[in-house]
């Protein structure tokens, strides 16, 4: 066949191609991409912020569902056909981070799809360690969502959220609502704080309450909420300074506040608050198998209804006019259709 | 007998009169203070920056040790001559953090010492409910240091500080010291980032390891020594912007760092780190009762080395000098002689 692949070659440019097909080593696995998602890093290298670990030409994504195509020498498990997604996460084994039970942000970590090339293309060659197995019952479309859902599940658990908490999630993007599906079925009362209408109309039709930042004073309407108390979890996940600010004023004495969103910037922080209420701040970044795991069952069982949060499904050759059109803040999940969607198609 | 008070009268200015005793109500206790030791909040509402929450004349001071003078209508299990400290919180028992459990940092936390009358005066009538009682073979001019090694003992267990821990304390005052040697007495190594040079003589004297934040390059010192992993906790005990920087640079993955240090301001935080290394902040106030037991047997058994803390004791008529000699930085702890020390005196 003739496989093609996305390439970033330079800021604000994407370039479609040609592809050679990688052929699975030992203990590799060459895959068939159905979908890819793009997500916010995505953005970030599309834009030239990122050129210092990206380098030109590469091939982005790391959202994906699809199925295998070949295995290379030694895998087991493993047969072409599989519906998989991947963890795409690759660890030194021998750092402090590593040693010490955190592989998944090893100090050293490969993250595929950003320090190796990713799935948007047609063929795409990953270590076999990285496979996470579909059930035949999940579309692939809704399972390209899998990865980002992992990533909430992570926040949630590193959150510690648990029956009849009450939960703010400052930020209603993409992995906002996540935060805000998997809290709720955590057992969390949960509210959205969005600037955006679109994306508030979003939320509310996921049944989750919302407030307006720019018409709500939130913090009062939080003491409000919980009679004087305040939230007993915020997750931060707009990465703006304000939205911090926002994290930090509804927490209530002994408050946690996950911290999701990349600032890249030093931000103003209230440590007086968290010093007089003993609140505590939880940085969580990525996920672990088990994350995986959890997202792929709340996917499939529709705990997690990942066909709302999909706006717009467009082919490979398209995906420019994906990226293009997601900078104006209206969509929220855009997938990338690579023509693989039936195992027939990736044989 | 004529009882003298120390009191706050303006900014910078102290003066020593007569006080009637406050009989004790029911449920209260009269005590004789023998000492009372000067703490940094107690500095900072001489220097007047607390006039909002402070009004003068007010009789301020809550490290102490003394004896029982008379009991109130009601009060079991103390008697007149019992030595004693004062944990010195009254909470409301009704507002939303007390409610949780979380009863020593109550919404409406009355802080005896600050918000009414305080220790540094001959009689003092307390609720009977905030004393700790004192063993027999605890000097109480060490005694008065156990307020502050609760506070110490607070901050370590909110941190987790278990053996073989590596620890930074920055910030090396008395609250850093006695940090520094409840972390060791929990396992934890420990190594004191503190730039005034009598201070870190005097870390060093208690056996303690010290970097000087002028001359040493505290993060580059702290991969040195953890072969390349980071500390697992460090404390903020500086109060300075420097020193939350310094505190999170040296963090391993997932590491914690335990926030002790008053902030006034908002201070530039890295947040991108905490993302990237899934490291905690934990907020840390004041103390619950466990913590004052624990104090307790640490300075009896002498684990914490009370009398080295302890830079000069001077009489109630000399105690604007002891404020203002502590402002130079070179003295550590200071207490005020009461003139009550012996129960005889007390009686
Ligand atoms: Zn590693
Ligand atoms: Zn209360």
């Amino acid at each position: 066949m003739t496989s093609l692949a996305v390439r970033y070659t330079a800021a604000r440019t994407l370039t479609t191609g040609p592809a050679a097909p990688v052929p699975p080593g030992p203990g590799q696995v060459e895959l068939a991409p159905a979908y890819v998602g793009i997500c916010g890093t995505d953005l970030h290298i599309f834009h030239g912020d990122m050129d210092g670990r990206v380098k030109a030409p590469a091939v982005i994504g790391h959202e994906m569902s699809g199925h295998v195509v070949r295995v290379g020498p030694g895998v087991e498990g493993y047969a072409p056909g599989d519906p998989v997604t991947v963890m795409p996460l690759s660890w030194d084994g021998t750092c402090p981070a590593c040693l010490n039970g955190h592989r998944h942000i090893c100090q050293n970590l490969d993250f595929i799809g950003i320090d190796s090339p990713g799935a948007m293309q047609q063929r795409w060659t990953v270590p076999a360690s990285t496979l996470i197995r579909l059930p035949e019952s999940l579309a692939l479309d809704r399972a390209a969502l899998v990865e980002p859902t992992a990533v909430a599940v992570h926040d949630v658990g590193r959150a510690g959220v648990s029956d009849g908490d009450r939960v703010v999630v400052v930020g209603g993007g993409p992995v906002g609502l996540l935060i805000a599906l998997v809290a709720r079925a955590s057992g969390g009362e949960v509210r959205v704080v969005e600037p955006n209408p679109q994306r508030r109309r979003l939320a509310e039709q996921l049944g989750l309450n919302t407030w307006d930042p720019g018409a709500d004073d939130v913090p009062e309407r939080v003491r409000d909420w919980t009679q004087d108390a305040g939230a007993d979890i915020a997750f931060e996940v707009s990465g703006a300074e304000a939205g911090v600010q926002t994290a930090v004023d509804v927490l209530a004495v002994r408050g946690r506040l996950c911290l999701v969103a990349i600032h890249p910037r030093p931000r103003a922080v209230d440590l007086h608050r968290f010093f007089w209420r003993e609140l505590t701040l939880i940085g969580a970044r990525l996920y672990e198998r088990q994350d995986f795991e959890t997202a792929v069952r709340l996917i499939d069982e529709g705990t997690i209804p990942a066909e709302q949060l999909i706006s717009r499904i467009v082919p490979l050759v398209d995906a420019l006019d994906a990226f293009t059109s997601l900078e104006s803040g209206g969509d929220v999940k855009v997938l990338v259709d690579c023509g693989n969607t039936s195992p027939e198609a990736a044989a």
